[in-house]
Order: C-alpha cells, then sequence, then structure tokens
C-alpha cells in the first residue's frame, strides 16, 4: 500500500491518538503540571511502544522527562536519523481568550483545536504514522534506516536541562542526520523547509559618568555625559548602509548563497500584508537586502530598552550620571554568541571617552545560529520526500529567532534538516491553537517517504 | 569724606539694616509666604525713602510686589541708570540642613549669615550704602547720574511676571546702562566682573515607530527602531570635535573675542579643584576651548534624559514602538531661542527614516543668552569703579546659566553691566547661605564710584 493511501486510510485512529495526547496540560513552565508532563511521556512511551518501536524509554532530568525510542534499520549499515521534538507545551494565558478549552481538543472541519497541536505534539505523532506508512509500503518489518526519536519535555521552558541530556546519552543517541520537526512552513499551498534559524546573544550596556547628576549650566559642555557617550555607542552599532559595524561583528558570518537567496526570492512574498502584521508603515534595514532576507539570513543589533536621567514631567537640566541599554543581536551561521560577546566588550570599551566607564552584561551564553547545507545529501533527500507528499517543488525558508536545534548539532556532530507542517497561522503559543490534519497528514506521508531518500542517499 | 572711609564708618548701621530685611521671610515660591514678601518690599521702600529718594513706589504684579524708586541727577543731562535686583528669596528646605534659624541672621566674624544674605538682600542694600557714600564724597545732594531701582519680587520663582511689569512701565524705565547686582565674583582675592550669561531652550524628542512593540525574532532588521533612530538624532548633534553638529545652530553665535579669551585665561582656575567639584575623572568638551570657556562662552546640547522600550530587570527581545529624550541647549550671544528651536525642529525632522515619526516639544520660549560689550564705555565705566574699590585689576567672568537679564536690556533697550559681590561659595539656593560683609562694603564703595565713573563715562 502507497504511503499515501496508507495514512488516509488511517486518518481516524491517527486523529484519536493525538486528541488524547493533546488532552494532557503538559505545562512545562507551571510547576503544578509536572505531573501532567510525566503523564504525557508516557502516554507517548506507550504509544511509542505501541508503534511498534522495540526499544522505548522515558529519560529523566533535572526537570521533565524526555522520551527516547529507537527502531534499528534492518541493514545495520544503513546510516541512523535522530527524530526531535517536544511533548511540552505552551501556557494557556489569557484562557479567556479561548473559544474552546485549551485540553479538550475539537475538530472543526480539517481543523483540529487545542494546545500543542502544531506545536509540537501533531508534529511529533505524525512521525509515527509515516512510520508505519513507510512499513506498509515496503511489507518489511524494520525502516531502512535505524530512527531515535527524542522528545523533549521542557522546550517551552527554555530547554534547561537538555544540553546536559545529550551529552549524558550521547552515544545512545549517535546518528548521521538530525530530522526537526517543531517549525513551519510558507504556508499550505507553498510547501517549504526551514534552512536555518538566527541565534541570539543580548546584555545590558551601562555607562557612567560624573559620579552624580550635575546642573548642566554650571557644568554642562565641560563634563562628559553619559547619555551622549551611550548615544553614540548605540548610533556606531550601524553604518549608514544599516550593516552592523561592530569590528569582527561579521567576521563568521555565512553570506547567503546565491541559489538560497534565487528560492527565498521566489516565495510568494506580499511585503504590504507583512507591514500591515509588523504595523509599520515602511520596511527598513540593511541595503542590499530584501526583507525576508533582513529577518532570516542577516544578523541584526536591536536596542530593546534604554534609559537615563530624567524621565518624568518637566524639565531637569542635568547631565546625567549614568545611562543604560539593552540590546539584543540576532546571529546568523557561523557566527558564535561568545565570539559575538567578545566583539560587542571591545567595541564599547574602545569607544569610551576619558572619564567615562561602561560595563557592559551579557545575559548568558546565548543561543548559537543554525543551518542546513543546501546542498547536502539530506537536505535533498527530505526536500525530495516533501516533494513527493506535496505533489510540487519545496522551496526554502528560515526562521528569525531559534530554540536548541543548534545544540542538538553541535553535541551529536550530525546535521539538521528540518521536517514540519506547522503554519505561521497556527496560533502557537496564543489562544485557539490549531493544526491542520491534512497537514499533519502530508506530513506522515513525507516522513514515510524520509526514510527511503535518507537511506538511499546516506548510504556509504 | 571719601568713600571707603563712608562706608566702614557706617557698617554697623549697615548689617544692622541687612539683618532686619534678611529676618521677613521673602520666599516667593511659597504662597504661605506671600505676606513675608509684600512686607519684604515695604521695609525696602521705606528704606529707600529714608536713603533719600525721592521717588519711592511699590509697583504691583499679578503675583508678588516689585519696588521702584528714582534719584533724579543734579545736571538734567546726566545719563540714567537703572539698578535690577530681587527682594524675594529661595526657600529653605531641607531646614535641618542649617546650623542656625534661616530667618534669624547671625553674624560669625565677617560672615552674615541668613536666607537672602547674599542672593540678593546684601547685594540690593549695598547700593544704598554706596549712594550715601556717593552723596557724601560729592557734597552734593543728588548723585552725578539719575538712578532707578527696580527690584523684583518673583525672581526665586521664574520672574513670571517681570516681562509684562518692564513693559507695562517702559517710560518709566528709561535709561541709558543697566546694572544688574545678581551675581558673583571669581573670588574674594580676585574681584571681577560677569561679562555674559548662557540662555536655554529645552525640549522633549518623542521618535515613533511600528504602532506596537514588535518581536525582534520575527520583526528585527526588517523595521526601522525609533530607540536606534534616537539614538542617531542624539549623537548627531555633536561631530568628531564635540560641535553642536545641527545646520543652523551656529549662525548668531558670536565669537569670544581674543580680549576676552586672554582676561578668561588669566583667572586662577584650578581644573582638578573644579573637577572634584564635579566629581568626574576628567574633562571634556568642545576642541579648541578651555573648561571655562566650555561653561561660559560655548553653546551646548546636553541630553538630560532618554527612555525607550524595556527598562526592568531581565531580557525582552523586543523593537520598541517608541523612544524618548529630553534635551536641553545652553545658548550664548547672539543665540534667539526661537531660532534655536527652529534649527532643532528641522534637524529632527530631516533625519527621519520611513516609517518613523517624530514630534519635537520645546518647554517655553526658552531665556535669552545675554553679554556686556568689554569695549563699551558703561563695562569700562564699571571696571574702573570696582577697580578702585578693590585696589586692583577686576578681571572677567562669565555664568553658565541665567535668569531675565536679557529680558531687561530688550525690552528697556539698555547694555547691561554686571556689578556684584557674591562669591560661588555663598551657597545660595542651599542651606547656610551666607555673605562675606567686607565684599557688601566694597560693593558699596564700588557702587559710589560708579557713579562717576559712568556719569564721566556717559556724558552726551
Ligand atoms: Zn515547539
Ligand atoms: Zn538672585
Amino acid at each position: 500500500m502507497d504511503p499515501r493511501t496508507y495514512v488516509e486510510k488511517h486518518r481516524g485512529e491517527f486523529v484519536a491518538a493525538l486528541k488524547d495526547w493533546l488532552a494532557i496540560p503538559s505545562i512545562s513552565a507551571d510547576p503544578a503540571r509536572s505531573g501532567d508532563v510525566r503523564r504525557s511521556a508516557d502516554w507517548l512511551a506507550a504509544h511509542l511502544a505501541d508503534t511498534g518501536f522495540p526499544t522505548v524509554e522515558v529519560w529523566e532530568t533535572d526537570g521533565m522527562p524526555a522520551v527516547f525510542a529507537e527502531w534499528p534499520a534492518t541493514d545495520p549499515g544503513a546510516p541512523t536519523v535522530v527524530v526531535y521534538g517536544h511533548h511540552d507545551v505552551q501556557p494557556v494565558d489569557p484562557v479567556e481568550a479561548w473559544h474552546t478549552d485549551p485540553f479538550v481538543p475539537v475538530e472543526q472541519g480539517d481543523r483540529l483545536i487545542g494546545r500543542g497541536a502544531s506545536d509540537d505534539k501533531g508534529q511529533v505523532l505524525f512521525h509515527t504514522l509515516g512510520l508505519r506508512a513507510n512499513l506498509a509500503a515496503s511489507g518489511a518489518s524494520a525502516p531502512p534506516v535505524t530512527v531515535k526519536l527524542l522528545v523533549e519535555g521542557e522546550e517551552e521552558s527554555g530547554s534547561p536541562h537538555f544540553a546536559e541530556l545529550l551529552k549524558r546519552h550521547r552515544d545512545r543517541l549517535g546518528c548521521d542526520v538530525v530530522v526537526i520537526s517543531d517549525t513551519t512552513m510558507w504556508s499550505a499551498e507553498t510547501p517549504s523547509m526551514c534552512v536555518g534559524m538566527r541565534g541570539l546573544t543580548d546584555c545590558q550596556i551601562d555607562v557612567y559618568g560624573p559620579e552624580v547628576d550635575l546642573h548642566s549650566g554650571s557644568f554642562g559642555g565641560a563634563v562628559p555625559n553619559p547619555a551622549r557617550v551611550l548615544a553614540g555607542l548605540l548610533a556606531g552599532m550601524h553604518d549608514a548602509d544599516g550593516r552592523i559595524a561592530i569590528p569582527g561583528f561579521h567576521d563568521d558570518v555565512a553570506e547567503v548563497t546565491a541559489a538560497e537567496r534565487g528560492l527565498l526570492a521566489r516565495l510568494p512574498f506580499d511585503e504590504a500584508e507583512w507591514l500591515r502584521t509588523a504595523s509599520s508603515t515602511a520596511a527598513a534595514g540593511e541595503a542590499g537586502y530584501s526583507t525576508l532576507e533582513r529577518v532570516w539570513v542577516r544578523p541584526t543589533a536591536e536596542i530593546n530598552g534604554m534609559w537615563s536621567g530624567h524621565t518624568g514631567a518637566g524639565t531637569k537640566t542635568i547631565v546625567p550620571r549614568s545611562a543604560h541599554a539593552k540590546v539584543s543581536f540576532r546571529l546568523v551561521p557561523d557566527q558564535d554568541p561568545l565570539r559575538v560577546q567578545r566583539c560587542v566588550d571591545a567595541y564599547v570599551a574602545g569607544n569610551l571617552p576619558e572619564g567615562v566607564r561602561a560595563t557592559v552584561a551579557f545575559a548568558g551564553p546565548g543561543v548559537r545560529p543554525c543551518a542546513s547545507d543546501l546542498e547536502s545529501a539530506a537536505v535533498r533527500a527530505a526536500r525530495a520526500a516533501m516533494g513527493r507528499a506535496f505533489d510540487t517543488e519545496v522551496l526554502f525558508t528560515r526562521e528569525g529567532g531559534s530554540g536548541p536545534e543548534a545544540d542538538i548539532a553541535d553535541v551529536l556532530g550530525a546535521p539538521l534538516v528540518f521536517v514540519a507542517v506547522g503554519l505561521d497561522d497556527d496560533r502557537i503559543h496564543a489562544p485557539n491553537e490549531k493544526v491542520e490534519v491534512p497537514l499533519l497528514l502530508k506530513g506522515a506521508e513525507s516522513a514515510a517517504h524520509l526514510w527511503d531518500e535518507l537511506a538511499a542517499a546516506l548510504r556509504p
């Protein structure tokens, strides 16, 4: 039976299982829900065992448990794939904005509504349907690649124990490629594959001048003004072309290829509609790049906040003693957040006039950017698999922000490919989250083809 | 009897009168003290009548009353002088920081302690002693110039009704020169004359971008960030030499003369001590100017405060919807606050990228700068008078901020000269205000000579 026939035939059973799972309120950020997150892990473990995975384990962490499952390929020389997803969900506030109970999943036509429907339970679950479809098509008792599933329970809380978990189980997680199923496509009509996510590092810059606020009549013009110094530092972070001007910042930026730019340009992007979403009357950014390129493939330095001196009503003619800003940097491959932090440190330290000192405090080690190589065998295979499922050419997208994906690739030493069928209007992290069931079936069909395509592409 | 002998002989009587006046708590900013401000005006009127002024009037305003007195010269062709001072005083908060009751004046050696001792009752009162000394020396029954005193009652509250008062009585106030006795000298050892005060205009700049705060992962890099635009506007207000770079801002700046710069350089300025007072580890300002020049003869653009976006604890990776700054401009002759406001408006409007709008709101019409012409007959005469009193060369200073002086010169159409003997450490506007009685006597002696010098210098 071909995969499409198989998944369509099992739609009812698949949706019933997903509704079962969605009924468990596995909100990792809510300590009162920790029992539910554990129930969610147990539900998934049982479902994976039912699916036929010979090995299924619940992996404990210092926080919420993850689920691991493995189904070895028939051929011991076949490649190995780790599929990453998460079984925890976002909080549901403001709950009064939901039209249905977030944990009583409801079907409305082709839509399934409930917290986690798209992010990420629906997208995890299409893999079990896809794997059954693959076996039904091949008639084999095992997949053509060794499939390992790793489904964490704290992604929506910032994956605080995930890196440690990866390192502890590194031996069990050995693989040739990591498949991430936690992103979106351009649209239902324009299926696409994410091939990169921006990283992030952010800091607070504190600039200090004279020890007290000074009267600007008596001292103004003859002592350094830390607000002016800060304004200079912030303004100097970009050149006239809108390109980041911090020395060394661009050293590791991998320029996007002409091939990828060409494919991005083929996306049916409606800038006027995008600007309406942004409530902005104009686009603005680095010269020479389109809006999509600016949010996906170019790094940014963004002032998130600033404050200094007198901010109340009326006038206070002072030279303020200090000035402060919060600045975040979105990073692109192959930038390293720690190296960027050193560039920012040096930039600030190198642009302070006499009589002014400054500190730069980074919020943490930052999030690394990640990207797939468009020319790699894994991306070609995954794109072909999705193309077979959607009966059309699959384009490429990226995402402006990211989670723990780069850490997975780094710890496991394997390239990432993103196979996912969420939509930007699925309202993930918002009230009334939904998923399009036909797209989940296309995801299952993609997954069914994916193991064959990867087996062929990665065979040594 | 020469003026020095006269004023020294009448020291006791002079100090007793001043203590009497200082006991009246004429705080114009305190509505509960309005009766005391009126009592202060009445006290002064009586004292001026006792001194011999043929005309003494209390002039009402919509606020607190001023006192006017006139003593015509013997020679009807003699020049006319208006002496300006004020009889209201600053509030006394924090009153617990005073070592004596602010309104029970106390002599400690040569010092007289009490609110208003230096600013400005002591400096108003030396004029009556000086005028008596002048008459004692000449033996005449009237001064050699027509002396008009105008002593306002709301200077410490921003002189809200003073311009109106000047205009209403313009005919009575006709004069050839205005003598201001409400400033300070360099030091007791280095007597000096103020020859200029900076003006002021200040504004709030509000910059608006997208209508709501945006997520920097989804939108960062492709929409205008108003905080970045504001930082650019603020940083762009100065060039690399620290000179204000707002187009047109310098058009009316009168460059200080080499002669004045030479005299300013002769002041025994201790920059290290000045920096300690400023609690700054370095001086900073416009290239090519000394610290004193920077605070006295050069205009400034000073950021008094700014705020935008997330200013609390932690991280919020947003593109903020708006950014705000308060900026004040110290002005020097011949800058006009209204013209500077137009330059700032045009600068902001001309440097906004698409998708960003801004408003610039000025706090009011601003304060005009003022200056005396060092080569004028009036300044030469006043400098000679002070030189005779202090037995030494009188140097020049300026002040970094100012009050209503420019308006007086403007409405009366007469040049200003500053004859005053306060010191920067008199703690005016602070607890424990004091005055050096020997300097008030030198002020009286200067005033005694001043009428002769002015009569000679200004005789048609
Ligand atoms: Zn997710
Ligand atoms: Zn005063």
